[in-house]
């Protein structure tokens, strides 16, 4: 019989809108047990993330998920400021939450994530959605980290399209280039959903309305945090949408969907100080005539995924 | 009344089995007046393209355009042998041309470039299909040269599909980055046509076979020079196609088409060593709507040309 008990997942975010909304996903979908949280400097500071994800688990009603404090600043330069503009300056779209009563986890983010590969050795799943700081720390801290993670689903990068921070940098490996470097090149099974997908699959103003009508208030405070945000991706849609970066990242995380396209192919990140800074360098010659894995790679890049991502992200969170 | 004189291209390349095509189109097309050509080592050492090229002009009756010799070794690494798994060890994939009667002009490229660019000040066409290692040297040999040039167009990089030498480079570019990177930042409007364009248009077996039928020598000598370009492209197209990459280039210099997309947008090169090298990055954010030029910027980047370029290429040599 296959295996149908939820998949325990380790949530690695700098929250952050769309990070809201994967981890409204996380919490509702019933394939997943959402096991503990660390938190990142990335759409906003490390501690304003924590602080974020505290008081949005408290209002979901979720008060014993560990929420632990990742790192501030970055393998190779120091946090610098996040993205207001994007996120707002709390990084949950200027959206003042009540504040829970639940306190941030003494452990760090590192501790957290190897306790738990402990405690979940071969079923857990790391879900990295911020730069991969804590990833990589874990790693330097723990080389068996690996040998206990069923896989690891990271959203970042770009590999045929633009990216959103450089003409080829996606925002969470540009920030911590060396960290996605290390994540990508220990021994496991990853999952890379990069821009090429996330930008392919939006909520429209329509389901943010949905999102808003739910009498829940942790629903409703989704529904409001996204507001702005869709006002930052008007420009590039030409309509009120958002891409789903984060969530889409969830949603494969949790076996919902499986990507039409996803070759294992060698990806390599341009950790240098050039033009090509941060940039996600995945070997996808020779993939004319369709997919080709290459021998022995056991990351995936996520380049098409034909399902009804949004309509599925938001029933599931109007179910739960 | 428009100008319908032909254009006075000067054409800059490494002869090349493609080479050989676009070389024939130049001759063959009335919108075209080929003034000289300069060699340069890429698929082929330059002396190589050279004797390669003198010996196509004779076949095909062009026994007077001047054919100076170029660079040997690009601007920060020696020729490295070129690409003979690619374009035969010959350059023009084994087949042996009569010997040509004219003989190689005593000038160096650069020289011959500057030269025709003072006789046919504000008209010259620049055709760049090999690495861009000539047209540095000359920019650096004389900075006001980009004032009396008419337009360049160069065959090269790779915007949003993977290298062909590399997953991010093309050989062009890649043979010689600070070259591309003088090229395209020099003060001239560039025409930059990539793996993007080249790749998506291509000569059928069945193309060749009209070439190889024709009773001239040197149409028929096409037709042969393509047949193991075309065992090269099978594993990519499944079945036997060649990609137009120089042909492609000539065909957008003579203005027979107008590509359907093409912004103006920054377009740096990754001079490094590190995983990016030769990248050709240009800056394509922001285009989900539709084209968008950058104002100031003089580069255009073909990504589509929706027009039956094969069929106008092959239809020209055969009408000539």
């Amino acid at each position: 019989m296959p295996d149908t008990s939820p998949i325990p997942v380790y949530l690695d975010c700098d929250t952050g809108v769309d990070d809201s909304l994967a981890l409204a996903y996380l919490l509702a979908s019933p394939a997943v047990d959402l096991v503990g949280v660390g938190t990142v400097s990335g759409n906003t500071s490390a501690a304003q993330a924590a602080r974020n994800t505290l008081d949005l688990l408290d209002l979901a009603g979720h008060t014993r998920i560990p929420v632990a404090l990742g790192s501030h600043d970055h393998l190779d330069h120091p946090y610098d400021g996040g993205a207001p503009h994007v996120h707002g300056e709390n990084g949950i779209g200027e959206v003042d939450l009540p504040r829970a009563g639940a306190e941030i986890d003494p452990r760090t983010a590192v501790q957290l994530l190897i306790d738990l590969s402990h405690e979940y050795a071969g079923r857990l799943h790391v879900l990295a959605i911020g730069p991969m700081t804590n990833i990589a720390h874990a790693l330097e801290a723990d080389p068996s980290l690996p040998g206990r993670i069923a896989g690891v689903t990271a959203m970042g990068g770009a590999a045929m399209v633009p990216g959103n921070i450089s003409p080829v940098a996606e925002a969470n490996v540009y920030n911590d280039p060396q960290a996605a470097a290390a994540l990508l090149a220990a021994d496991w099974d990853v999952t890379l959903v990069p821009l090429d997908v996330t930008l392919e699959h939006t909520l429209s103003e329509q389901q943010r309305q949905q999102l808003l009508a739910d009498e829940r208030p942790f629903v409703h405070a989704l529904g409001e945090i996204f507001d702005q945000y869709l006002d930052f991706y008007l420009p590039q849609y030409g309509e009120r949408l958002s891409a789903l970066h984060d969530p889409l990242a969830a949603v494969l995380a949790a076996g919902a969907f499986t990507p039409t396209i996803a070759p294992r192919v060698p990806v390599v990140v341009d950790t240098g100080t050039g033009p090509g800074r941060g940039q996600t360098i995945a070997d996808l010659r020779g993939q004319r005539l369709g997919p080709r894995d290459h021998d022995g790679i056991r990351t995936r890049v996520v380049l098409a995924v034909d399902e009804p991502v949004s309509e599925h992200l938001v029933a599931t969170i109007l179910a739960a």
